[in-house]
């Protein structure tokens, strides 16, 4: 019975996301569903992508959260479209949210959607809200086992960010291991390392978003 | 109909929750639910809890992961009874899990029992699985904004463990702020704060967890 629920649910969230998938495509809009933890970083580095693209790239960003505008006013302050959605609760983005999210975009402007879904290493990997490709951040003090733990996440990602490089020496996070179980996961995933704190590898991460669109 | 679905599932799960308390009642067995973020630092704090513990409380764990034992395996090595759930891509543990796993543990030599729950900031807190309180993990690194955009774990639990606070000089983490916001979302939360790299303040919530038997 309960997985007769689930699948109903998921189908009908399915049939959404293409029908989002379509229209994104049709507008030629890249949308990138991006992904982790709390606290792993995902506004700060949005923050810095629009720092630095957004005179080049025509970009909009959709935030989710719990509760509070907190991020959508973050991402205000760098005069791009956004859009913030409160799932009152909800432990992820689904394809109607992202929907109802969108009229109120200017879709004929836009090159790139970012959509930064709810703090979670678990749910958001299971609902496809018919962006081009996910995108999960993991952070350094996170620990090196999350990948072997929460293996969904990495696996439907084209790439991993490992987050806050800059604090790796005070602690045991081993970046071999990490890439190595990484590669188990999901062969062809793109490993990024960056630092919010000091901008190291914003210009790979900047430059494998102009290389999607 | 999606929130009738949702409705029954809870009001079975609560059920299931109620028998299990009313067991760890007659038993005279105090449950934690442990909670946080992935790599909050939940099993790094229940193994300094172990160590300074086990020779005066009869602890057992209970050990959520999505996949992979290695949690329990570290638990494992302090020579405690620990049950490995595997919810294969469930994102928080429920009552009945919890059912299955005391069956394998000798409930009349036990004075506590931890759960350590999926790492996740959302679902954990809305599923009661018979415990006597709730406890959240939130590191130092995942940011102080956190109480606010994830209210419910941080109303739901008793104590809040702030851990690696031996990162603080290295975020822009703002402690009072932090302690504002829990307090305002829950008056009579206690705050403790911890490292389990230098073992800070672990004395304090073995103190805490003594008083609560």
């Amino acid at each position: 019975m309960k997985i007769e629920v689930m699948k109903n649910i998921l189908s009908e969230n399915d049939k959404i996301a293409e029908e989002n998938r379509k229209l994104f495509n049709d507008k030629k809009i890249f949308v990138i569903n991006l992904m982790g933890s709390p606290g792993s970083g995902k506004t700060s580095l949005l923050e810095l992508t629009l720092a630095k693209l957004k005179d080049e790239i025509k970009i909009a960003v959709i935030e989710g959260d719990l509760f509070t505008a907190k991020d959508a006013e973050r991402i205000e302050n760098h005069n791009v479209p956004v859009v913030q959605i409160n799932t009152a609760g909800g432990c992820h983005l689904d394809a109607a949210m992202v929907k109802r999210a969108i009229e109120s975009l200017d879709l004929d402007s836009l090159d790139l959607i970012i959509v930064e879904n709810v703090g979670n290493l678990v749910c958001p990997a299971e609902f496809d809200v018919g962006e081009n490709c996910k995108v999960v951040v993991l952070s350094i003090t996170e620990g090196d086992d999350k990948p072997l733990k929460y293996p969904l996440i990495f696996k439907e990602s084209a790439v991993t960010i490992l987050n806050k490089i800059d604090l790796l020496k005070f602690t045991n996070f081993n970046l071999n291991s990490a890439r190595e179980d990484l590669t188990t996961i999901h062969p062809n995933i793109k490993i990024i390392e960056t630092s919010c704190t000091n901008s190291n590898g914003i210009d790979e991460w900047c430059k494998w978003i102009k290389n999607s669109l």
